[in-house]
């Protein structure tokens, strides 16, 4: 039965593992010696097929993990006495123990509340016009999260007004991409429409939540940002040797088209969780699920109830609030279970 | 025929891919979703595994790559304001673009000669008592590396000779295992009998060199030194969220004796290349082979020759120097092969 | 008239020069060569004199001013990941343009409210129970700020409270006491009284906002944090080459008794100044005014009045506050005009 | 008599004190409250004297010391995986205790021998070309210090022949002036024409060793470097508050001229001295005296005998290398001194 033998993990997307067409790619790169440091034929065949697919000719780079592609992105968008301006929820200030300021030396990240999860125009040029002096760190890039934190997403229309208050205080504008492919998904856009279309300097899009076991792709549309990025990822121990690990699973989700049918199934999921959860009494949708997350308010003994039963998800974002994941390998029958779970949960204790 | 599909690369055994252990782990670990960020039970087992295979109960943690082991253990070992005493030819100081800098946030390397890529007790000796100034950094670690860059390996009592130089100055001893099973494998000892029963403080024990797609273990076998140092790879972006997809592979090296019988294989393999080449005239080897890597010096003209022919193969250690890279599966063939272009390339010119 | 020639600078104790104390010294010192780097006889001095003042054989530093002195002290108490416990007002959180993260290669600071600026045992408590997870910096460090950024002060119990908290969490305690003289004048508490005797680990005690040009102690009353200092400090560029034109200054200040004496005459201006503002109707304190710091709410159209008139003075703390600081050298009759001048705008407007 | 209350102090200028001229204007400036963080009167004129002195609109700053002076300004002209070319002798890389590798945050400096403490072009080139990969960090500044180390002087066909390489290979040019002043003395040349009339980016020109208490100007000729600097030093702790107290006495120096009559009495002290010490049997100059500092080799038994007579010098050049100093307030009669105590110990052991 699938309740026996499947992982009741919900926690994120990072429990998933490969998916076949990536490992399709990785096997098969496996077959005959190749150059290091990226100077493979995998790696120049996948920085092209994304130059395609976001139809610009940007600078492509591939890093290990979310962490550094985010961090060494913003190093390069700014100096250390410049700051970052994001939402308070990001992940970059609330889930990486000071990586950014880490690898850009100490630039200060100010923070912004925000419905949603989702910076506003106005949250953003109140930090750029709250003082002027030398002894605040000059904001100097926005970043935002696409999918955000909170499953929600941004509309064209946000990123293109968002992308105005920038020009207006010539801030360089960074996309967390953790989950990219889940916002264009949401929104049926293309990467193109998303991004250097609504004025994206540069993206990091995440492989290892759509389906690998690791990397991150870091594009730079604005190409004067890239400027020595080699160097800069090989100093912060981000050069792997044997690059093709990373770029041909990569290349294997973008040919097959599944970095886009990943997202598509664990959103999906998301909305059939969602709507089996909301027609239970006593659940509350916190934010509108538009990506592959739900977050719900629970009572705390369902909350209890639940984890007893070997179920995994996140409760950080407030009290009685839970955050369940979606993911490329998420099933049906797991959602089912965890729904026919919580009302039993739910019943329990009013009974 | 071997020749025709098979790429002529001995540059390094960063060429060379997953071997057949590893990637047997790596399918299973893909079986089924599992915790992120080393919870996964994975994680322990091949840390268990290594404790066991050391004999020791060291603190184990997985990187993504040798930048970063080497790097974030010496940022451990030391502040911005010491300084790391190292061979001249040490890869730390040699092609890491400043890597161990960037990650300690200033330590300098103080470099010292030696015979054979090696250390010696008299060249710590002398940077240490040469200046005791303020503006001097204080001297606080010898780094050394097993097997050394240029394919020598430190004997026990060689090791034993420079802890005790070190415990003289109160230093710490940093082990770059980039080849440390390669050295296993040459002196004929255990993992202990080069370590910890040496003296030596830290490891950094690479996967990547050794069959994995990626992948380095540290081992930390003065406990002080580990203190919240899972914390500071998760700032420096070295925390793999899906990290059984390095540990998995890992204890695939372990638990078949593979990590021992890779390096042995590449080895013999060196030392087969080694008489194949010394049998020519006009080929001096430079450098003792007593691990994976041939140094022989070439005149120029048979170097260009064999370029041409589409030999990969580093140039860097002098004028007229070759290096020649064996891996776990590297083949008679290709080195008959190789041998018989040498011959061919020496003949022309002087022919 | 004195309103004719002197400066109507009321924004900071910086505007004030050297006072007569400090002086006599610098030009002592400045008679005879001495030896560079903190050699000199001035230096030994000055460092004896501060472990008798508080009768404690602490190591002490001298720095150049209070970014450094706070940064750099905060960097020898924690690690890159760890995180700084402050005051969401604190001057190393609003007013350093990153430097703590700067110096510290990226500890996060995490700041907590609290009434009259003061950091409370449940809010530090708060911050260090919040989470326990890789991904949030580890809390190392509380800084809190004696006197505080809005002119009250911490009493020994609330000190001795912090302590206790932070022995619970096995937190260091670092304060900022770029008006620490303040503090001592305020609550008539000896050095002693207010640092290591409640349990503060490093003192950083401000020379420059007290009478002298520039320079500050770091006092480490727990003496293991100062292990190296002296290497962080030159790697710093904080090690003055001349060290006796900051050491000997100090000196003055200390051996003169002025350390106090300034102290108490800038706290008893700001009592005057509080006493002649309050009794104008439509002027309320925002603060308690505990040191040498006044904060009132004004009307905007006094504010614009009073700076109009050529009065300095700050007014970041919220819409309608403004600061007037007193130092050493601040008159009766400044005040007096500016109380002349408040009560003229105040009127004017609503006349 | 002066041999008994002076101090035999030649190890540096930084044991002599604030000159007059410099003085009289610290204490100009202290007779009234001013502006702090460099907006006061001072520094402004202080910043448009060193334009008027240079011929040029560069962008200037003041910072505490030479430590920070040059670290910030090569932090400011590349970025962390970049290199610095300088001579192996350089007081950046033998001096500073790591410090420009901790402000740059990770930059290595690349060193080149050369005859005299100079740097040639061919030792440039040869750094530059010596790889092009990614694994070494990429050469973006040359710095070079004049006078140099050893008391030479680059000429200004020198110096253009440097800067046609720094053209060749797109590298800026920083200097450090830490003894400029003894420099244009020596040359009989302006600031202009050892600067950028020669090709320099930034100059970083000493007050302390030419007669200030403390405080070094940055001057940036290539005014794109120099964006945000301001910032930069703030957050590096190199922002005075109180900065009359620095840009005073440059006041001084500049507009008294005893910038150049200080170096140019420093000069003439070490051509006397190094007449005398030449006139001794036994006694070798070990570089051309062009400045103000004399090497001269001596036998140990002649050092220790010095030493044992009060005199200070630095001995690290080498073995049986002697420096001496000499600085704006140097005494012939102390030098005859120091020549008869060197006569006597030279003879006393031969005897």
């Amino acid at each position: 039965m699938t309740s026996e033998c499947t992982p009741r993990f919900l926690a994120s997307d990072n429990t998933s593992g490969i998916c076949p067409e990536a490992m399709a790619y990785l096997l098969e790169a496996n077959q005959v010696d190749d150059l290091a440091y990226g100077n493979d034929h995998w790696t120049e065949r996948a920085a092209n097929r994304f130059r395609q697919m976001f139809d610009y000719d940007c600078e492509v780079f591939f890093v290990f993990n979310g962490t550094a592609a985010n961090s060494l992105a913003l190093s390069a968008m700014g100096r250390s006495y410049h700051s970052v301006i994001c939402h308070e929820l990001a992940h970059i200030e609330t889930d990486e123990c000071g990586g950014p300021e880490f690898f850009s030396n100490g630039a200060k990240l100010l923070t912004s509340p925000g419905a949603n999860g989702k910076l506003t125009p106005e949250g953003i040029e109140a930090l750029v016009t709250r003082r002027s002096d030398i002894h605040y760190p000059k904001p100097k890039v926005v970043s935002l999260t696409q999918a955000t934190e909170v499953g929600t997403v941004y509309t064209r229309e946000e990123l293109l007004a968002i992308r105005a208050i920038a020009d207006k205080h010539d801030l360089r504008l960074h996309m967390d991409g953790a989950r990219f492919a889940n916002a264009c998904a949401s929104l049926n856009a293309t990467p193109a429409e998303l991004t250097w279309q609504v004025g994206v300097d540069a993206l990091c899009f995440s492989g290892t939540k759509n389906g690998l076991a690791m990397g991150e792709a870091i594009l730079f549309f604005n190409r004067e940002l890239a400027e020595d990025f080699s160097y800069r990822c090989k100093q912060a121990g981000q050069l792997a040797s044997k690059m093709r690990y990373i770029s041909a699973p990569w290349l294997g989700l973008l040919e097959s088209g599944a970095w886009l049918t990943n997202a598509q199934h664990a959103n999906a999921m998301a909305q059939y969780l969602t709507q089996g959860l909301q027609a239970l009494p006593g659940v509350s949708l916190m934010f509108p699920a538009q990506a592959n997350s739900v977050f719900v308010e629970l009572p705390a003994h369902a909350i209890s109830a639940l984890k007893a039963k070997g179920w995994t998800f996140y409760t950080f974002i407030g009290a009685g609030g839970a955050r369940f994941v979606c993911a490329w390998n998420t099933t049906v029958e797991l959602l089912d279970l965890l729904i026919a779970d919580v009302k039993i949960a739910l019943e329990q204790h009013s009974g």
